[in-house]
């Protein structure tokens, strides 16, 4: 017999049943569907806040950048999305004063050439009132102080070109180097010179990389870099603020935050220890027009109406000098809210940096405008009454281009919940430069993307999907993965273990030659990059439907047997690469076959569950269950890291995707592993070997635990 | 309106409503109730477990220990809980030859001793057959080889102890030191003295502190260690398989798993480079009379009857050789598994070793026997429809004498998935030498396992409760904290941040110095230990109910504000030691008062969630609520761990409990402040205080990442 009070209690649950029957909302899918809608999508609105946001130079730390951080806020702000700013005090470098001389010893002797370093207003330039806010041309953490001496051409300034060098007998050493900006990451450039014992650097953007080469135009009226054009950039080698080696910048108060003084941040080893410039195209040409010796290479050669590049050393003198300052400076990323439903404690988080070395109207804020766009429609659909089930975060970065800053302070700050609470971490960077889609992603994540760039219409070629372009004639499309430090998925991905992604529109230098240079204004995007701005709206909802989608899907959709397809064919090229080596791979192909065992495993248990789903799936039981398994998917990322790192490089815990040693930008499958097989390369010793079998067991060790994870089992 | 089909739901709802009332269980509290019960309590089955298990020698590796490893296996299996054998295979060693030599040069030349380095078999001891089995008495991880010098005695081998003796001139470089058992953990003894220039060590239990000085009786006539007693042990100074430090030694097949050779492991550090062997009371005198020079200081001498204690060095050589062999041993931790039927991905770990030097009964059976009682009585309770909310995991260890061995490799396996889903560790190594109850614990646990002492009888004194006699006449019971590598709550605690506990009735070398001698057996237990093994079933009832109510309670019952207070004691106690230093405690003072505050805003936040409850809140979107709160109170503990680790013992990764550099049983609050302060004594350089105020930033960082977690909120 039931009482009387459990009898009213059923009924009272009843009630509340039908409740939810006649006030349910419509399912996700049809919210999905409303994000993708012409309806929602709004052209004209991206290019009012890019408009916006490029009115002027808004370098970290400046008052326009502060200003930039107000309206993204206040536009977030305005569609209902609770936001707030996460500010912190960390170390910039601004220029003070810089000098560029060449003295010609050629005879008849020459007058010196003193270089104006000054990048040209063009005729009708809409910006040329605020010209003057851009910083003079420099490297962020260069070195101050002043290098004279003979200069050497190093052509990209890797270590094979060094190789290259000391093979027609070219020795560096005391030298001034003049090098190209391309193939790797400038901070990278100064640092291989710095151990090749140049005592200065100097990098042009080359006309063959960057000036469309043999065409006459240039910026405004092409795309390319104007001669006079130069690509700023940071020179550090480190992630984060550089005086806060694994702890965030707190902006409490004064006595708020440890900080490394100058000469432990030297120590560190990530700060360049001679002094470097950035010049133009121009500049870069003067200068290669006064070194004698032999004539480089073919492949070092600039293009066809350039001067004939010779390696030197000298005769001509480069005379350098740099003096930078440092400042602590306040940074503000801007944090935006969607509160999950039903998980509030499971986050999908969105990024895209906002500070820009100048207006950057492609570097970042495409990306930004395109963020703000995302926004927009999901404030649509909070109005129309979605809910995500799990809580979804805008993040608009500081700080980026000196270093990854902003991102990785927050990650810092936050990373025991982020290790504990992050789905996934969905970067844009430059949302647009020009037509065709990229993505890079850790490859559970492949699936997703696909399904997104399915959904979506090509802005370029209306008859095609997104997907279809990207795949081409091939039938499939090319992921790339998150190996280097490019952007701010960094922190995430490599220092944490969240599964990432990165989108973009266009890319390459190529396509966007005036990259960190004073002319990547609204005009530029306008003119070349996204005329309609139809790409931007692409960008907006491929990114927004992935990150819906792994929000409001019951199950989360990552695919780990994509992972371990993935890792078999890095593993396979490793093998084909140290064959005739005495190493064993075994461990490492082992531990692959049982990441993928685990997770066909996992798919049979996840459509266990779909199909007893139901009115009593519901319940909180079946809930916990599915929580259990979308854990185990979400953890799995995780056990990539090692708590030691990298050998020599311990704030990259991923041992499957992390930076080349020589190049931040280089994007390597097993970075351990290869740093070893290098250096073995190099010494020859047996230790050397050895400790390439130790990096192959660390990775497996690696990728077994995550098969553990997967399983959800103890041993 | 309602559709026919959801209406037909509806009732299918009711109706299995219905049937939850009619079939619903007992409420938690009943059961927990039971558990304390007399009639589930069972003495005499704990004195069976206790005299099977002690039937002979077991150490790790041996058959002996297999057998003992099936028989735990067979009493879980028979309860019905589900259990394997997790086995792994571990660098071990065992004893070859030993011989030590004392030649006395004192004139008149007297003849040289031999030792015989055998522990006495007394009259009608029941376990004579089997006494051979017993290993010859060793150091497990000693160095192999030989050392001849004049003897120097340095009392406990302390660091202050070489100090006392520089003061007085006497430097032991060259010399082979006699070391008294004692203060220190051996393998700190043997290291302190290889860092002080010593070639050989020997070390004595002495009868000041083992044989009941003054009186003439001694095993098996009283409690005392005999004259020819040996405490035998590790000097391993790791944790878990030297071979495979950091990583699982796994048991699949022979490629399975990456080992160092042994020239690695000696550069690792923690192996000892000079031999060393432990002798008897009697041996230990022997050597101190053949020793001359000066008289040791008062608190360096033995009992009353003994001889004067001199310091040396000599006149007498001691002539030591020890030959050991290493060899790749299979272990076995049994592991028994009661599935949480709620929330089946959050474990209550409960553990214990198996493994002995001797006959093991009070180390570690005594533990084993309580781990069987604490699995009967579970038994009995699922016999009657209890299941836990949370899985209950019954862990018994092997090889924790050579160094936490089985425990380590486990937790190095799971590590992944235990950081994710880990609750609670709960550690019983010894259970009972004798009377009195203690606990080590981390502090959130402290409010829990006062709880749980008051409801369980002191088995001493049945008119108080545990709590009362523990609690004494200060009204107030004395934690310990969880510093020492002491025993398999190491890798919980300090290796990956899990909140852990350890209990014991008994303790103290006065209390049970017969400890790692043969002489530890059930008659030893029987007569002195535990008589009507009434204390063996009050630390089953304790352990049993903490791990109870962790497994069953709704909401995790853990209490940071004790945290907050214990924390803030280690800091003032850390303030009055360096006051007169520039060091600024301040950042540590502030995060500790966050965390208060983040405690205080938790429990608030429960009490909202319990006054909300009853029917609704029993939906799935209250469970994941309740859930979220648990995992705070969970992960919390977690970010006290840093992934650099303590600065030179890396492995280990709590920065708020440790073990001391030079003490592994050693148990400090803030271990890497307190190593760099003793640093900076020594060196006193500006360099060094610099490095105890980074030491203090460190764990400020890591107490507010604990705080930002049990918030649960990002920046």
């Amino acid at each position: 017999m039931i009482k009387t009070s459990t009898a009213s209690t059923l009924l009272a649950i009843a009630t509340s049943y039908l409740f939810l029957f006649i006030t349910a909302p419509p399912p996700k899918s049809t919210y999905h569907s409303l994000f993708l809608s012409d309806s929602l999508s709004d052209n004209a609105s991206i290019a009012r806040h890019l408009h916006t946001l490029t009115r002027r130079p808004h370098v970290a730390g400046s008052e326009a950048n502060a200003e930039a951080a107000a309206y993204v806020l206040s536009v977030l702000t305005s569609l209902d999305i609770p936001s707030h700013i996460a500010s912190y005090k960390v170390a910039l470098t601004y220029p003070l004063s810089r000098s560029l001389q060449l003295l010609p010893t050629n005879p008849p002797p020459e007058p010196p050439t003193t270089f104006a370093l000054r990048q040209e207003i063009y005729d009708g330039d809409p910006y040329a009132d605020v010209a003057d806010e851009v910083l003079p041309t420099f490297h962020a953490y260069a070195k101050s102080g002043s290098a004279s001496g003979p200069v050497v051409y190093v052509n990209y300034g890797r270590v094979e070109d060094y190789m290259t060098l000391r093979e027609i007998g070219v020795n560096v050493s005391g030298t001034v180097v003049l090098a190209r900006y391309g193939k790797i990451y400038r901070g990278d450039i100064v640092n291989n010179a710095y151990e090749e014992g140049a005592i200065g650097v100097v990098i042009f953007t080359d006309r063959k990389d960057y000036g469309g080469a043999g065409e006459a135009r240039w910026f405004p009226d092409d795309k390319w870099m104007p001669p006079s054009g130069v690509q700023v950039g940071s020179v550090f080698n480190g992630v984060g603020d550089p005086t806060t080696p694994g702890w965030a910048s707190r902006d409490d108060d004064e006595d708020e935050c440890e900080r490394l003084s100058k000469d432990e941040v030297e120590r560190e080893g990530d700060i360049p220890l001679i002094p470097s410039l950035p010049v133009s195209g121009a500049d870069g040409e003067k200068i290669m027009r006064s070194i004698g010796g032999p004539l480089a290479e073919d492949d070092w050669q600039g293009s066809k109406d350039a001067p004939a590049y010779r390696v030197g050393p000298g005769p001509a003198i480069l005379n350098l000098t740099y003096t930078g300052e440092q400042v602590l400076a306040k940074i503000e990323n801007v944090i935006g809210v969607i509160k999950g439903a039903e998980e509030p404690d499971r986050y999908v988080i969105l990024g895209n940096h906002r500070d820009a070395w100048t207006f950057g109207a492609v570097d970042p804020n495409s990306g930004t405008a395109a963020l703000l766009e995302v926004a927009q429609r999901l404030g649509e659909l909070q109005k129309r009454g979605w809910k995500p089930r799990r809580t979804i975060i805008l993040c608009n970065w500081d700080a980026e281009e000196y270093g990854l800053i902003g991102s990785t302070e927050w990650v810092e700050e936050n990373r025991e919940i982020l290790a504990s609470r992050a789905v996934a971490y969905l970067n844009v960077d430059c949302a647009v430069s020009g037509p065709g889609f990229h993505a890079l992603a850790t490859p559970q994540l492949d699936e997703l993307i696909k399904r997104a760039a399915q959904q979506v219409k090509d802005p370029d070629n209306s008859s095609l999907s997104i997907y279809e372009s990207w795949a081409g004639s091939g039938g499939s499309p090319l992921f790339g993965r998150l190996g280097g430090g490019g952007s701010d998925y960094a922190a995430f991905v490599q220092h944490v273990g969240i599964p990432s992604a990165d989108f973009s529109f266009g890319g390459g230098f190529a396509g966007y030659p005036v990259y960190h240079s004073m002319y990547d204004d609204f005009i530029w995007m306008k003119k070349f990059g996204d005329p309609m701005f139809h790409r931007h709206v692409a960008a907006a909802s491929v990114w927004g439907l992935v990150a819906l989608w792994l929000a409001d899907e019951e199950f989360l959709p990552f695919d780990y047997l994509s992972y371990a397809k993935e890792l078999q064919v890095s593993a396979k090229s490793l093998e084909d690469q140290i064959s005739n080596k005495d190493i064993s791979l075994s461990p490492l192909f082992k531990s692959i076959k049982e990441l993928e065992k685990a997770a066909i495993i996992l798919n049979y248990e996840r459509k266990a569950i779909e199909e007893r789903k139901g009115w009593i799936a519901r319940w909180k039981k079946e809930q916990l269950k599915v929580r259990e398994l979308n854990d185990r998917l979400m953890m799995a990322e995780r056990a990539f890291t090692d708590r030691d790192g990298l050998f020599g490089m311990s704030w990259y815990k991923h041992l499957i995707y992390g930076p080349s040693k020589h190049n931040d930008y280089g994007s390597q499958a097993f970075p351990g592993i290869d740093d070893a097989v290098k250096m073995a390369e190099n010494l020859k010793t047996k230790e050397s070997w050895h400790r390439v079998q130790h990096e192959v067991w660390r990775v497996s060790r690696a990728i077994r635990h995550a098969s553990l994870v997967l399983m959800g089992q103890l041993t």
